[in-house]
């Protein structure tokens, strides 16, 4: 045994080194964000989401051609079998989205099981470009009880989302918007469901079983449920005036306040600076100036009070908001991009694997007589 | 950070204390296992499934009026919705019972979901009773291609799962057979399955979710998968005069032999010995006297070779076996017996929750500069 008393005060694994990896460096000393050594400004200054998946699971930036053949085929891997369709049909239309997303998943993996003769990057691939074709699926059949067309002409991930969403091609400056969205969700490290599904792929299982644990990890309010309830907070407050007392009300009922603070960043999280930015470029209306104000109030409150920096998901559901974007699909949009972080570290746990089993510390009562406990009963 | 130098070396956190628990005691020390105190002995001599469950659920044992009654809730909770059924039957036949149980579970939690309204004790009672009616409504269905008849009169879950598959009551030993073993598989501490449920359940996410991620890690040969592993072994060899050759030929092949050696216990697995003595008193036809004389015959070559032990999956496999239970169904019956300790474990992971959150040790490139990566691309 290797445990020290502080790990057993601590709890949580924090701090404590799960494994090697060369994805990502989520880097304390100059608190920023690399995926396979490229910084996260590099990545959403140039890049796309699906250059960013491909770099995380090719483990190298692919050149134009190879691009090119990605983007194709992300797109002919989007439509989704008629049997998984009806399973989508039978979810009610009060169920959480990311338990759609968990079952359309868990389906999908008995229709295309993986077996030795599939290819796991073609797994990856299938999962990250199907997974917004099941959300929306079910969306649009239950909010209209129509049958959904899925094979709509957009290039980009982003931009089927939004339009498969809104049923028109979205605005180039929302498209963007949730390209870089996507790309900053991407990947993070040994976070819960990150190391859910390397836990889950530690036993040797299969590649959906492994996505199905992260969507469900990622669901928890204290991981990525954390955007939804930032946007929550955000609306629960009528207008900028009433913005700090309402969030020193909130600290003062010791209430979690969601989106603020992180395991492994101390003084601030990258991702923020990126996604703030472009919150701030899309407001329009004297509403949503009002929402970023109110926004603004609430991290100068969480800084001044408790030295919490708001994290990427703050500010990221006000970007979703200003795209249009109903608050129940927040974490599911988390989920379609971090399925590529996912997918990364699956095939990284499998290349190196050792069965992930740690110990308890036992606490419970010690050996009891059975003889005795019954003889207690009658 | 807390990280050792040995800590980094063992890798998939063996060793490690990933947080307190009162459930189980795995004991190195006298190699035997505790349920809240209780011994694997006299539970497997005196107690069921149905009672087992309840100590590990409520943490002390059961009353007789108590027991009584929770055998009532277990059996009314049996039968499953109609649009579950329809989802069973969307399934295709080849799937693997493993994906079946992980889509009925998920299936189950967006008709059913946890809420505030909802009492987490009666989502893992309906969990436990409802996977043997998914599993085998699944099978009946598509092996006869006919609606199966889920109320049907048996008080115990072993007596359920056999005379569901089997279309009669079950010989009163091989109850007890599947009962005992379904008490052995019920628990086990911090295994990879458990842990994998603690994980997701630390980031507050449902239970539903947390058990799905459960049967996913437990799919796994390096986990649940091995009673399979160790059924097809012991098959394929011929007879026993075969047995040794043929297990030193794995040996020197560097093969993994399944259902040997354990990440806790160093000298014996104490579930073996119950179950192997089980094991030896259904042996009734010669063939059966051959499987088990074989089986005998590997376990001395491993311990002779490889001082390896069988663990509880090696002769629980001939113990489903002597059951008439199909190899493919051996995983899924642990998963029904660990449901039970997995939703121990979520039940407290909630009442002193920290989100588990590791941290990797990054070995990847450093800081890549974009233009340049761009410029070689060219």
């Amino acid at each position: 045994m290797t445990t020290t008393k502080e790990q057993k005060k601590t709890g949580g694994l924090a701090g404590i080194v799960a494994g090697d990896s060369s994805i990502c460096l989520c880097s304390a000393e100059d608190e920023n964000l690399y995926y396979r050594g490229f910084s996260i400004e590099d990545l959403t200054d140039h890049s796309s989401f699906e250059e960013t998946a491909f770099l995380l699971l090719r483990g190298y930036l692919p050149k134009p051609n190879e691009l090119q053949d990605y983007r194709k085929k992300l797109k002919r891997l989007r439509n989704i079998p008629s049997s998984l369709k009806k399973v989508l049909e039978l979810i009610p239309a009060q169920a959480s989205m990311m338990d759609v997303l968990r079952t359309g998943c868990s389906f999908l993996g008995t229709i295309e099981p993986e077996s030795s003769n599939t290819n796991a990057l073609d797994i990856a691939d299938r999962i990250i470009a199907s997974l917004p074709s099941m959300l929306l699926y079910w969306k649009i059949f239950h909010d209209g009880n129509k049958i959904p067309n899925l094979e709509i002409e957009e290039e980009s991930l982003a931009g089927y989302i939004l339009h498969l969403l809104h049923g028109k091609p979205p605005k180039e400056e929302h498209r963007r918007c949730i390209d870089i969205s996507l790309i900053l969700y991407a990947e993070h490290e040994f976070n819960a469901s990150t190391f859910t599904a390397r836990t889950i792929t530690s036993t040797l299982s299969d590649f959906y079983s492994a996505i199905c644990g992260g969507i469900g990890a990622l669901r928890g309010p204290l991981h990525g449920g954390a955007n939804e309830k930032a946007m929550e907070l955000i609306e629960e407050i009528a207008n900028p005036k009433e913005a700090k007392a309402h969030t020193l009300d909130l600290l003062s009922k010791k209430q979690l306040v969601m989106g603020f603070g992180h395991r492994v960043y101390t003084k601030s999280d990258p991702r923020t600076v990126v996604i703030k930015k472009i919150v701030k470029n899309l407001i329009k209306t004297k509403k949503e100036a009002e929402l970023f104000e109110i926004a603004e109030i609430i991290e100068k409150v969480m800084w001044d009070e408790k030295q919490l920096f708001p994290n990427l998901d703050f500010y990221s559901a006000l970007a979703y908001h200003f795209c249009g974007i109903p608050t129940p699909m927040f974490t599911p949009l988390f989920v379609i991009a971090r399925s590529a972080g996912w997918a990364a570290h699956i095939l990284e746990q499998r290349a190196h694997n050792k069965l992930i089993r740690p110990v308890s510390n036992y606490i419970g009562p010690s050996h009891q007589s059975w003889s005795k406990a019954k003889r207690n009963d009658s």
